[in-house]
């Protein structure tokens, strides 16, 4: 294995763990990071590296056929960290069809095994400016879908995302703002803390240790400057940007948040690097910059 | 003059307003918004389309020279509604340097006859993750700048920055966290409300009502989708975009603001058009989407 760093080129400081070694076991990859890999590959790649976990994405995996897929992860001993996505909630246009597709993602959270399913709450409906109309959906969209994902054993993780998307893909903005939610529509209701999504906001580590339980994911990449062209591509290698992992996770850890990490990056340059090379990187990466502050 | 909108080439639906319409008492054009335009061509511009304020930036007034920018200024009868910009508090290793830089820009607003300095507060350091060190560093420079500012009578105004910018202009993230450090700094010590920068924080109306007569500056442009590859031009003409300028201008007015609202937008394509279509197009969009708000 090459200890050349993905993307960055920076060398490494640390060695690539082996499999087995216990810094990994909560660790997953998110299978958005490898984009060249097929779900088989995936799994394969993540029990090669010694990963025992994983954040699978619907279309992939309907694309395989979620028998197959389980029976994957079953023979390379993987788990599903969480299952990504469901949410889009805020066209009350397109409520009914939000709400069956959700109720579907649901269904295959729990026949993956994923304990969460994570939420994107969708942009401002075509034409509308009414932002506090689409968070309002968001919370209604949820009090409809919580009773089934309680009764199938699945989390719904609400994930609030920067503003940088708050047009167009997620209008809830801050972890503050998805608790207050989340706490509107039950005991049960999770949140993802995605390292990227969050940073910046200013009392984020008392908003963490508020979410406490409700932690239903722990998601962590870099945010890296100069602002990627296409801004959904924007996410960077742990290391690679601004973000203090440590203060973050500590919060995460003190929080009470015991379940897997994943790491998911939509970059174009870590998606045109060979895939084992950037597990490779992610996992040198996590044991220097987020694992000791487990 | 054309009715062509500029950059969108919607047809207008108000007629451009003719010099002396009173509903172009209170709006001002930021001079950075006419790219190929030097100050004085600004300043006749404002005149030419009945505009009686302009906002300036430091560097192009002291390339023309203060005193002929004040005599222009004065001829044309246009007032300065902020002078852009002071701050870049965050870098310890420069806090003397930015010190005297800002008290020069004091010294400037005051020789303008500008209400307010806008304060834009800086990146994280070079090298550092530290957000909330950087966050630290801005209230001990407003401390420190803050009684010089009272002297001279300009209010110092503190612009919160959309997150997208958090890591390499503007630490201060949301208008909550800017009144924090206002009200710590002292009962003069202003903010700006940008609506690019503040328009999708939770609880934005609200807070604009906690700001009451600390609003130093209402800056109004859109928030754009898809955002332009350059995150620093990514600002579009009222009505491109995403925000919905009727609440957050009600808010403004209602916190008691009475001051000049400033169109300030960076965009490559407002840039490329003629500067007098580009103000022709503010003015139509200032009265339709703005104006009835205050």
């Amino acid at each position: 294995m090459t200890a050349r760093d993905v993307p960055s080129g920076e060398p490494a400081t640390v060695p690539t763990p082996a499999p087995g070694d216990p810094r990994l076991a909560r660790l997953s990859l998110n299978q958005r990071t490898t984009a060249d890999w097929s779900v088989a590959d995936a799994i394969a790649g993540c029990r090669s590296a010694g990963l025992s976990s994983i954040g699978l994405w619907r279309e992939p995996v309907a694309e395989a056929g979620i028998q197959a897929v389980r029976e994957w992860l079953d023979a390379a001993e993987v788990r599903v960290s969480s299952l990504c996505r469901g949410g889009f909630f805020t066209d009350p246009a397109r409520a009914d069809e939000a709400h069956e597709s959700n109720i579907a993602a649901i269904d295959e959270a729990a026949a993956l095994g994923a304990p969460a399913l994570v939420l994107v709450p969708g942009g401002l409906p075509a034409g509308s400016r009414d932002l506090r109309a689409a968070r309002e959906e968001v919370t209604a969209a949820l009090e409809r879908l919580a009773p089934y994902a309680r009764d199938h054993g699945v989390t719904l993780a609400i994930e609030p995302m920067n503003p940088i998307y708050a047009a167009d893909r997620g209008v809830i903005s801050t972890l503050s703002q998805a608790l207050d939610i989340a706490e509107a529509t039950g005991d049960d209701v999770g949140v993802v803390v995605d390292t990227f999504h969050v940073w910046w906001e200013p009392d984020v580590e008392e908003q963490i240790l508020r979410a406490g339980k409700r932690i239903a994911s722990y998601q962590v990449c870099d945010w890296i400057t100069p602002l990627p062209a296409d801004a959904l591509l924007a996410r960077g290698m742990m290391g690679d940007g601004h973000i203090d992992f440590s203060n973050l996770t500590r919060a995460v850890a003190r929080a009470g948040y015991e379940g897997d990490i994943e790491v998911e990056i939509f970059n174009a340059d870590v998606w045109a690097a060979p895939a084992e090379e950037v597990v490779a990187t992610m996992t040198r990466r996590f044991v220097e910059l987020v694992q000791p502050y487990l």
